[in-house]
């Protein structure tokens, strides 16, 4: 049976470059990037050449890119670092309420330390509050949080406007973007659209594990997460994954070479499965529809059918799509973007996401839509009994 | 011209056998272990078998071992959440003046915090001073962190002596040890040392960069350093570096399968390395001797000769040692262990440290002692010039 993956968004096959690419530095550039002979050179060079390549694609300096654990480490240490940094300007922060656990658990954190988190509301599709934002952007706000594409539903956040509020009402506070879903789907230029800072996850582009990255502006005044041997100009301590850090340079390579083909592609996709998905019963697709939304994310409602259930059931046929996110799969209190959005219960307890790398094919998706047309009836006549 | 690697504190070699699990995970297993679809539990599954290794090694649970993205990534975890999580208990935090910067920086952050950090005094050659450490050990401590290895000197910290003296004078203080340099060279186990939080990084050891973990007793509140979908207990968000986490198990295993052998062959290398040393002028071993020492570092201060010279003069012949060690390299304000044991500045300033792993051979230790026999009185003719 051939498998079709259609969870990509949980994560990603590696590239075979960036595969390539890690094994080779891992094995024949092992040194230590601090050590102060050739074999520390060498290993310092694979960092620098990655951040130069992340650079270029984002258009800052390569001095502004530091390599984390992960999105979740680069989200941490933006928000708490940010926010600590800056805690004599003020003490509001403005995020929205349909953020990953990897923004919305140190806010909450940060909210226990006595700061004050707004939430802003978004409407049945995702789209954020625009009034309402402006209104909570104040002089008192010293940090904006704001998820580019929203990991459940492919909702996408209107960046560049938000940095025009944020360069008007606060000037002078941190702009955060979680660019986990949308880097390698959207030219990101954090210059342009006012950022000071931004999160990427390497093995959601086809990188490795492992890896990640934050922008952080040269202006932005942001504490260390992780301190020790003063690795990164201090900001990030510890022996840098360096393989990894090479991987995902390629890999980042290679989501920005053929980019607007790859996105067309993944778009087309998506709007084949949301045309076959509408032609069926008792179906709801969330999220904003056509070019509003991210390219490569459907989440739909399967109403009477359970999302475990009916995820178990394509999976019987080789095909992987996600019941809830599965970066917050551990925590099962249902998921935060439905509620933002306000979706009913039985829309909450029957919804799967189906998420789309350049890799998947028409065929695939034909084939998807044909399992779902086979297994929904039968699903649904088994629960009726 | 061969390589001659006398740098295994720095970074070592990754094991044939760990390169290839990384490589082999990474692209056949690439499922997100949080999936609740087989993929997942394909990913699940080595971390489960990682964990259970290590456990093994340590004769702890495996639930107790949290992987982390590197050694300093641990004992900031364990410092900073073990102090946050226990601040109600007390105000005291006892650690020792020779401790690797990533235990001494986020140490410099919590006495920051308000913390009484107390450093413990090493005698000449890095033997703590354990009167001194009586005295400190009183019921306002509520975390002990002490190095096991010295990382530039090899001195070994009497963790179990330690232990016993904790369990009597404030047996609800939590007390961690950094491993980084001793785990694969003792056999450690946690409990009979009546440790609580260990730290154990991947690169050291033959693994994966980018790797490491925190043992954890079941009994230890610790807080999280890094929040978001839950993932390991809730206690280290984000998604495992699954590949590296395999290929660091592998070196575990590896590790302690020939612990012993390893161990004495690593010693006699250093015992001849210490042998050919004391025959030459104006040559300072530092640190502890014979069996009371590390089995794998020689420190020593070549009198009258830079150590960045003579670091580069041996590179030159294809000898990689380190002149400061590696990981903080990128501060140069002097060694902490060399200043701790209170080395004289002439011995400050050409200190070298030479580090074994058990790939290394009797053939390179002499043919060091060789290339050193000609080097020094070209080197110190050269200066006196």
């Amino acid at each position: 049976m051939r498998e079709i993956y259609l969870d990509n968004s949980s994560t990603t096959r590696v590239s075979p470059a960036a595969a390539e690419t890690v094994m080779r530095v891992m094995t024949e550039d092992y040194g230590n990037p601090s050590s102060l002979h050739q074999k520390g050179f060498d290993a310092e060079k694979y960092i620098k050449a990655s951040a130069r390549s992340i650079a270029k694609a984002l258009k800052v300096s390569e001095g502004e890119i530091y390599f984390t654990s992960g999105g979740t480490e680069a989200n941490n240490w933006a928000l708490i670092g940010g926010a600590l940094a800056n805690r004599r300007a003020g003490n509001k922060i403005i995020t929205t309420k349909m953020e990953h656990p990897a923004v919305s658990e140190p806010l909450r954190y940060l909210a226990g330390e006595g700061f004050e988190v707004v939430g802003i509301d978004v409407d049945s599709q995702g789209r954020l509050d625009l009034a309402q934002l402006e209104r909570e952007l104040d002089g008192d706000v010293i940090l904006i949080s704001m998820m580019y594409v929203n990991n459940e539903i492919g909702a996408v956040t209107p960046v560049h406007e938000i940095g025009k509020m944020k360069r008007q009402l606060c000037p002078n506070a941190l702009y955060h973007i979680d660019a986990i879903q949308a880097f390698g789907k959207y030219r990101i230029y954090p210059r342009e659209i006012g950022a000071d800072m931004l999160s990427v996850s390497g093995h959601k582009l086809h990188g490795p594990k492992g890896t990640g990255f934050l922008y952080k502006s040269e202006r932005a005044k942001v504490l260390p997460l992780i301190l020790g041997g003063g690795q990164q100009s201090g900001l990030r301590s510890g022996t840098e994954n360096v393989p990894g850090i090479a991987g995902l340079g390629v890999a980042c390579e290679e989501a920005y070479r053929d980019l607007d083909a790859s996105v067309a592609h993944m778009r087309s996709l998506r709007e084949r499965m949301c045309e076959g998905l509408s032609g069926m019963e008792g179906v709801v697709i969330h999220g904003m529809p056509g070019d509003e939304g991210a390219p490569h994310i459907v989440n739909a409602a399967f109403i009477g059918v359970g999302s475990e259930v009916l995820q178990h059931a394509l999976e019987d046929r080789g095909i992987y799509v996600s019941a809830g996110s599965a970066c917050s799969s551990h925590k099962r209190a249902g998921s935060p973007t439905l509620t933002a959005i306000g979706a009913p219960k039985e829309e909450m307890s029957s919804s799967i996401r189906m998420s789309f790398s350049a890799l998947n094919t028409v065929e695939e998706v034909d084939q998807t839509l044909e399992a779902l047309r086979e297994i929904l009836p039968m699903l649904r006549r088994y629960i009726r009994r």
